[in-house]
């Protein structure tokens, strides 16, 4: 059994980690933190954990609570985790940060589209923990920045394609749907509100200004192997969890649907949690699971391709990733304790 | 007042047409058809008129029935009006239809994305109801083809800056969302109960594979003066009404959204029911209206322009549109009956 | 045209009552205030009102924007309308309080659930503004107390049974379910967090602490003419509007549904929005309107009535029930700007 | 491992089966059969399942399939089992009907509500399978019949109190919320459409007239020792899993809500997947899992007290009860395979 700590378990992602890891086989959450439900039981902010873990908020984590832990995963906000690595690090091996944090290899990136960062050697020292694109080095990681929701289902989309080299990356286009928990639990707008949220499509942000445009362009830049932009659209949907990614590219040549399945099939070989469709996904299909299922069509008039990625945004999009991260940094399957359905219907 | 006939009044069109029509101060209903309710009141199929709409369904409309009728609304299927036209034409002046039978100018596109049709010579005579495109041929029209409503979305996105020159017209990409009446109230699949199209955001017909497709390329087309083709993605969000389209092109040279916005009001000037909104509109602003709302923003590191639309599917997407229409054939004033905000929240 | 101010006018009540009094015809809304928006148009807070009411927000209401107004809406929080109305009744010769300051004609009731009230003889002065229950005396009324959501919903539910005597008033039940616009717009908390709200059915405030309960009982209590105790369930349901109230009560004498049907349409007769019918009603056949559907059954093997009734909580339950009480304060006709069918599908 | 074969594995219940135990540590699905998708992938149905089932749909089970299978589910419509079960028997040595047709001791009374019984010795061999009330007698059983939905939300909420005589057992009322996932998926009729169900509460078959009740009367009867009857509402909330059983009583004594819990955590020591919780349950903290949470208040003004349970219909209300059955009766832990949190939010 390794033993596993969560910092700052009170919000989305931290909950679905305690959720997950209250029945994974091989790990044992040991401590969470909570400034806000500090001393109470983690069913007092979670009920549906009642009468299956059987754990206390702390108010922090300090050397004696760490002892022992094999990981820490890091919740909370973006530009607090790269104040609290080190101090984490001196106590226990390995990091997973669920923010921004570290995501970036160049921090200038994260300078323009955050703040300056305030620990750049191990933001260069991290990997980015997207395992189908990092698996080894994930497996040797110190510290692992798990990648953004919209950017994971962006990314897994389109990566077969940009480093086929088969379209002209000046075309990249993501139209991403987004279920309302990815806003999280603390920040709380009227555009989060039941009433104003329900009933509605909006898209925010547009024109490639939100902040996961870095970070897909970082990752298919590197693939594409040159400078590549994207237009990258978010919108919110009235539905708690998932994510769809709509993606654009032009091909170089004319390619069927078949024949870029196949390539799609290649690419995503040995990748248990990647699947390639037939059909079209919906992230009723992948919502409560790890899974990214993905399809596409050829609109052959005009040469351009259309692929669609789902994902549920706590779990493949952050939670459950970060699972399959320590799985990787800790020597287990890849997939131990993340072989379990999503929820449907 | 002016008389109104309803054919095919018990689906979601011709509800929503009751439901206006009932509250308009200049326009009465005189006979609606459906063969499921013949013989029963309308708000036996439709609860919210008891009180309100004192009508009961005919099983159809004969010549004595529609004596006296200033206009009629076919809202029945596709291939169904087409057929019928020319006898409804016999008994009544004016004739506007909500299925694709009298949309296309050219009836081999018609044949290509349907079949065979069977009123050549009225399909050629018929406007495309869409008013601020056609307001003043729709003012003297005998039969107009009421526009769909992913199209009219489509349309009145990206008409101001097809109509410009503005964009690089091979490089127009709508990605639209709908809301679940838009499938019908007769086409009853698994993919629209409610346990399975609920918490779920999926993508069908992509790559210029729905029928709505060739209405939009008709229009741009026309405004281009060039044969253009879109790429077209619908989806499924689980919302009841409502359709955002977020529509993708390349600006021929550098413009910024301010710019393009006032290009947009330019356009748009004394049409009521198109607001270009600085912010980005959501599908509930419009939802229960007539309105279309449109904001942008450019992504001047790619020089492409992200313009979103909003509007009703059941409203101006269909019903009070075929009204609007209805007004200017009439010689009513535009906005007759339509000036009734949407429901909100 | 009469003249109309509306105080408190970005929440969920005032925008309501803006949104319905834009299309009214006999009525113009000459002031909205909000602390909030002040000096911004009105489509700032409510975008669905862009092209359809000029008209921008005001910090307050002193003298001068009253001057010629025929009635003022105040829709803030309870504890605030019964220290302001009274110099609004200065310059404006009738007053709609939304809140619960005025609902009771008993203050130490008043004092019991809220606090101690500070306008006692205009709290006695007041009419309960349910219509079909105090129609005349809200005719002559200077302020009327208009009654909560929950409130209308089940008095207009158990009205005719209390008042005939068939039920034994010891067993009167009501379990309500609720929209989650029902929490009004500025109070926000994580149960309202769409997150949170949606896809999850929850009871709160069981066993009649919930502040509605004693209104129902006041009205009831007229009724009956003895003090009769409601057990009242309030429910949170994931939707944005409606209000269903299943009510329950053991007959004193076996009855069937029908002839209870007919005692219930012979109590609402007159009353056009009320509407007794023979099926079951559900929130969506009402909301967006001003209407209360009424079913009901009759459980004869215990011999226990079940009554369901339906309101949408910002229309009947709230400002639609307002607008019909200045109608009949101000002499128009009781469904003038009001015969609108609520919005289906 | 154990052995298991699922008989009608494409609807909602057969699907949940599949889900659950696909990740079941003891036990394999050895067959699943389907008329509709035979020969077909099990993920064509479910494709959810893509990558974590690897099993294709049988047509039917003929003895090679079923040999070595310990256990059969049945899941196909109420009147199929009863015929099919003794043909099964000969196989198979355990069977778990989903269906109503085992789960009444009185076949008149099956008779009285479905139809005239096909197997009545294996009628009154089968024993009801709700754990909670029946473990010794599940543990040995040849047949079971797992309960409906609604039923174990009722019972569970109101056995402490019957079966203490607290409570006049003449005043029971169950008013009971369903999401659509209820109505199952084969039953598809334009109440389910997403369109219509959406944003609505109804209720449906009042006054003691739904099909559950016999159910809920027969339990309460045997545990209060003398013939109960419930009043008992079904309502159809817009949501796609969960129960909420709001019931109602009047105690014959006085008691506080502490004392009553107290009660409850009493009769239900031992029983890990019914939790009695402080506050109120919300049926998004069990949807995805095994557990029934119950909370409860007392009204004392009237003596009256309100319990309040939520399941999953899909889960306690339906699959995972039949999976702790079947753990029960092959001897395995209770909960093997059931402790996974329910997803949240």
């Amino acid at each position: 059994m390794v033993n596993v700590a969560v910092i700052g378990a009170s919000g989305y992602g931290g909950g679905e980690l305690l959720r997950w890891l209250s029945c994974h086989p091989e790990a044992r959450v040991r401590v969470a933190t909570s400034r806000t439900y500090a001393g109470r039981p983690v069913s007092d902010s979670f009920p549906g954990l009642t009468g299956l873990l059987d754990l206390s908020f702390s108010p922090g984590a300090d050397a004696v609570d760490l002892e022992g832990c094999d990981v820490v995963f890091l919740a909370r906000d973006n530009g607090w985790a790269m104040k609290a690595a080190s101090e984490f690090l001196l106590h226990v091996p390995r990091l997973i940060d669920l923010s921004a944090d570290f995501r970036f290899r160049d921090v200038s990136v994260y300078a323009r589209w955050y703040s300056d960062h305030a620990a750049p050697s191990l933001a260069a020292e991290a990997v980015y923990g997207l395992p189908e694109l990092h698996r080894d080095a994930i497996r040797t990681a110190r510290v692992v920045g798990n990648p953004g929701c919209y950017t994971t289902a962006s990314i897994l989309a389109l990566a077969p394609l940009v480093a086929s080299g088969l379209v002209d990356t000046s075309t990249l286009i993501v139209d991403a749907k987004s279920g309302v928990s990815g806003a999280g639990r603390s920040k709380f707008a009227l555009d989060y509100h039941f009433a104003e949220a329900n009933e509605s499509v909006t898209a925010y942000r547009v024109a490639g200004t939100h902040r996961h445009t870095p970070e897909i362009e970082q990752e298919l830049s590197a693939l594409a192997g040159a400078e590549v932009r994207v237009t990258f659209t978010p919108h919110l949907v009235p539905m708690t969890r998932g994510i769809l990614a709509t993606c654009y590219a032009s091909l170089v040549e004319q390619r069927d649907a078949e024949g870029l399945r196949a390539l799609y099939r290649d690419f995503y070989a040995g990748h248990p949690f990647v699947q390639v469709r037939d059909g079209l996904p919906s992230t009723k299909h992948v919502v409560g699971s790890n899974m990214c299922h993905i399809g596409l069509g050829v609109d052959e008039r005009v040469r351009r391709v259309t692929v669609v990625s789902a994902v549920d945004n706590l779990g493949k999009g952050m939670a459950t990733q970060a699972i399959q991260n320590m799985n990787l940094m800790l020597g287990l399957d890849e997939t131990s304790g993340l072989r379990i359905p999503g929820m449907w219907p």
